[in-house]
């Protein structure tokens, strides 16, 4: 039997996920030992607050009001940052303790997508591993299925809902017919959403994912930019249940692929069919679609956050640290990757839905589809729904639009909004019928 | 830039997948390099037909007639085996390769749950690995997640639809309302079953993975004989109806769990609520659901079968390989599994769906339910469904049964059996309402 072989770990951020990873590390000791040989250590830990109360007994631990004294030590072996600041604190602690030779663990999307560069070329040059796998879609193991099992595939795409939060909020108007504020309130008393949602309602946090699962798939430069987002809060409860007339169900889809040498990037709302895969991913469960070469889909689906399905994942990263696999932090080495340039997105074709306000007048259609016409879009289907209040003096008109470029949409909805017979904003969500 | 490190792979059985893997080794050879600055290079290659007509031109090879050449020859790194029988020829050169200090990799689930503790001891002594992501559902990476990304759970159940042959019949009976032996003929047909389709519909294929998965997730010694299985061919197409009728699909679900320190495989066809993760993967998919002390639910789903999906998962054994982990092959030393007993299942208590064919009199429903009763066995529903013929001379009695322990099942049936007016033998599956 050889010598068990000891890892000193220390961890910044005692929030719910480092209670749990520190409270997982005592409890599953035995079994760590017995299935690698190997034993993770708690060296020191550090947070904001020392007074809060916690799962675990801090007293046990050796604890460090600055933070620094952590990646500072000279016998530390594994940081595990769970502050998640964007920049600041968390990211001079990786910094010093990459620097430092010290391996990292970290959840913080938000950083590594937009500071990832520097920090990976740090890792790799001083010979350590930066792990994220809990930083995208919280307890799927996605991070080591495109690094390690389906590496040597060539993938086309990656598609997926990456945030619990709005994914339970679409989920739920759909179910209760309630409207986008009425189920964010719910959400916020349930804890599904922050107090301060607007990371998750806007898309932000989907797309800090995205661009790190696009590093991954194709081996692209991290660079959020490449990114466009847009998130639910104009998904109004009108058309959640107009796409269930149509067959399709409303999702934040995020996804990626390299079209013509450039990288197209978007995290949108999107209809999708009631029968793909994505569509039946509900609640606050995260689930992610992969196209390869190989496999025409192969699909991941479980929690995408807590403190027990990411604590799971901050486990894969020690296994991967204890098995010493010598395999880049991103798969790729540094200088193997590619700069992509963004797709201009204003060609590309898709289907729109729109919904447009209008007065209940005659020849309100007519004029409508004219507009669409002259910009040579055709209309696939057209549902005119009665108004919700009763009175006929305004109508929705739904349509759904054949394929057509978004510049050429654009320049039709800008005129038709100023037709004086409309009479607001029109809803567009993009339509998705080759999801499956 | 460090040097390529080169592997030399030699190949026994080229069908659909042994052309693919060498299809795609060409194809891929500088992505290969690309990401992982090695290559992996055909030495020489073997099958019963040279004549036979390929994907790919055996010309360009070193072909043996006796792939024991193969298997001697000092200079091959990785042997890959694609024959498929489950002792004779496969096994002797795997065991020869193993012994020779070669790399192993196999799609042969049969062979590995059969004779696998003999091989996988060979390989952990000589240093090499025996890898077979390809031998469990196709293209879907799930033994690394388990052995690798998961590691480090305790999992509580693997459940999961091992065979896409037998899902292919059951959605397609469900879908076109036509018999078992009217889709399994379709299916032959279009190549999604076998000629000789026993291994597929009586349960063994899906058997013998279970069998591998649960030594994956739990450390058990390989052991087939732990696996209870049973096949579909029993399915009446009035059962998928009823099942419909009743809120479920009929599934052949693989599970495996530890119970009471005892282990319990089971394969077998079981009506499952509609809207569980398992029902929803239809036609040739598989899928598989594990639940941890960490994830309430991981879900993953794709090709279960097919040259190009399999070619997937020998290329994720390749590199596995490559990245030289020092990861064992099954994910534990061979002295660490343990041997666990079987549960007794005629104490573990469920629901069933009982369809009891009988004559058209009187008193009958009284006779049947007052037999059930005696042996403590409550109804939670009855169908009465009329007879397909039109006439009433004869009518199933369809029973949904309240929980209840096997061998007090089997002992009310027997007596149901022997009544007069019961025509037939009773068709019985299990119900599965926690599967979710």
């Amino acid at each position: 039997m050889n010598k068990i072989k000891t890892f000193n770990v220390c961890i910044a951020g005692l929030g719910t996920v480092g209670s749990n990873v520190i409270d997982d590390l005592i409890n599953n000791h035995e079994i760590i030992v017995k299935k690698i040989n190997a034993e993770f250590k708690i060296l020191a830990i550090s947070a904001k607050n020392k007074s809060k109360k916690r799962i675990f007994d801090i007293s046990k631990y050796q604890w460090k009001d600055d933070p620094f004294e952590l990646v500072k030590n000279d016998k530390c072996d594994i940081f595990i940052e769970l502050i998640g600041e964007e920049k600041g604190l968390s990211f001079d602690l990786v910094k010093k303790a990459l620097e430092n030779h010290i391996h990292v663990i970290t959840a913080n999307k938000a950083m590594l997508s937009k500071y990832g560069n520097e920090l990976f070329e740090i890792a790799e040059k001083n010979n350590v591993l930066l792990l994220f796998e809990a930083a995208i879609a919280g307890g799927i193991p996605i991070v080591k299925v495109i690094k390690q099992s389906i590496f040597l595939n060539k993938i086309k795409k990656i598609s997926g809902i990456l945030n619990g939060t709005t994914n339970f909020i679409l989920s739920e108007m759909g179910k209760k017919k309630l409207s986008f504020k009425e189920i964010l309130g719910k959400a916020q008393q349930n804890g599904y959403a922050e107090i301060n949602p607007a990371n998750d309602v806007d898309g932000v946090d989907s797309a800090h994912k995205l661009s790190l699962l696009s590093t991954l798939c194709f081996g692209s430069t991290i660079n959020f930019d490449n990114v466009t987002y847009k998130g639910i809060t104009n998904i109004d409860i009108e058309d959640i249940k107009n796409a269930e007339k149509l067959g399709y169900k409303i999702k934040l889809i995020s996804e990626s692929e390299i079209i013509d040498n450039k990288i197209m990037s978007v995290v949108e709302p999107k209809l999708i069919p009631n029968e793909s895969q994505l569509a039946n991913i509900d609640g606050v469960l995260n689930g992610v679609k992969i196209e390869t070469d190989h496999l025409q889909s192969l699909v991941l689906k479980g929690e995408g956050a807590g403190g027990q399905a990411t604590s799971s994942s901050i486990f894969s990263d020690l296994y991967e640290i204890a098995l010493d696999t010598k395999s880049p932090s991103l798969g790729y080495a540094i200088n193997k990757l590619i700069d992509y340039k963004k797709l201009d997105l204003s060609n590309k074709s898709e289907s729109y839905y729109l919904r447009i306000l209008v007065k209940d007048i005659s020849g309100v259609l007519a004029k409508i589809t004219s507009n669409l016409n002259e910009e040579g879009i055709s209309i696939e289907t057209i549902l005119q729904t009665p108004d919700k209040n009763g009175s006929q003096e305004q109508i929705p008109i739904i349509i759904v639009t054949h394929e057509t470029k978004k510049r050429l949409l654009s320049k039709a909805l800008t005129k038709i909004e100023k037709l004086d017979f409309v009479l607001d904003n029109i809803a567009v969500i993009t339509i998705d019928k080759s999801i499956n």
